[in-house]
């Protein structure tokens, strides 16, 4: 064995299944190593049948706390030293649960908002593409509020149509009709001043090529894999987040 | 919950991790749904610390055994009920494991023999690209020949030079220069009469894409996906595995 951390990263995943594979690909792209040696001990719950974040969110659905507590104690009994949740709108769910999983939990929106605080040039004014429960729940105001930047959001009507649209079809298997929708929503941001787009949804970047947008595409998957590596003791990261 | 199958897959993984996570998406990709929870609950235990299997079999390493016992143990407390290992060379360890585990293995190169013997037109040589471990071990000659499918190998030259130097560059994140190497291999097997090649390592349909062999690349790791789709229940699979 090269490695040397005994950090094991638990991933409560699921959420939805193609972006926990997504996210654990960038997980192993962005740990410096040229063997199999080199890389974090990793244990994923993915566990899709977690009732949608969002349904719960708007009230149109079950609460997915008791999925998302279930989930964080496989990870810990599995040996996970720290828990990474790769799904923006189960982060409303966070200070539901952060009390109990007994594992300290690298929260994806602080890390992005962190982020995109060390950008240069400076960003004041990021766009945002997210679930409407996302949106709901504040999640993005309220991190980027305490660095200072202002959010840039959809309309109603470019939410419903092409934002949640091109989600659900990534959801649903299809990649190839939802870059033109997600493209025209991030267009919209950028005219309204952003200097920086968040794929806040982890389908998002499933769906959306990052050349599609002539600002910077920030991709919080990224990011939050980078700050387990860092965390890990990695070093630094074989790629750039944005 | 729409799901209907209590079935939990369990992925013995990290051999490597990024073949893991590649294996993770096929499975996701080849399971019928359009909505997350329409997708199989998954706990995957990616332990890239488990000693080099290839290493293992030629005597120059420490045998892996007690590691996938160790993994096998985690899937097992997490709720699992079936095992699926989605690294062809860790299959030489399947029989020193399979007794102790508690759980049914659903074996990967089984599934290949049988996928083959099902292709039409019939083959009756296939080539194989894989570890010099899994050759040394014989599986795909022993599960083959059950079919009365002849193998067609690399010479001991191609296997060093191009096979398994092709499968190192992967293991480092090196995707770019491994297409040519794996490309001459396999068609030194298709000029030996394969009429399809096996991509009999994870990591090698990571570095060779199909359309650059011109007969039927077969992926073990969407063969194994399909059979555990199709053993959980999942009726046909969204796509075809050759």
């Amino acid at each position: 064995m090269t490695t040397s951390t005994s950090e094991i990263i638990g991933i409560l995943g699921g959420m939805g299944p193609a972006a926990t594979a997504d996210f654990y690909a960038k997980l192993v792209s962005m740990t410096p190593g040229s063997s199999d040696q080199d890389h974090l001990r990793t244990v994923i719950w993915s566990d899709p049948t977690i009732p949608d974040r969002t349904d719960a969110l708007l009230g149109d659905g079950p609460d997915p706390t008791p999925w998302l507590l279930d989930g964080s104690r496989v990870l810990r009994e599995a040996g996970a030293t720290v828990i990474a949740i790769p799904c923006n709108t189960a982060h409303a769910f966070v200070p539901r649960i952060a009390e109990h999983v007994g594992l300290p939990i690298v929260h994806m929106i602080g890390e992005v908002a962190q982020h995109l605080s060390t950008m240069s040039p400076r960003i004041h004014t990021a766009g945002l593409l997210a679930t409407t429960g996302t949106l709901r729940a504040g999640l993005y105001q309220d991190w980027l509020g305490r660095f200072g930047i202002r959010l840039a959001l959809p309309d109603a009507g470019s939410q419903d149509r092409e934002v949640m649209a091109g989600i659900r079809a990534v959801k649903a298997g299809d990649r190839d009709g939802t870059s033109a929708l997600l493209e025209r929503a991030a267009r919209r941001l950028t005219e309204q001043g952003a200097q920086a787009v968040i794929a806040g949804c982890t389908e998002i970047p499933l769906g959306l090529p990052a050349d599609a947008v002539d600002v910077p595409l920030v991709d919080p998957a990224l990011v939050l894999a980078q700050a387990l590596v860092r965390r890990a003791g990695r070093g630094s990261t074989a790629g750039e987040a944005a």
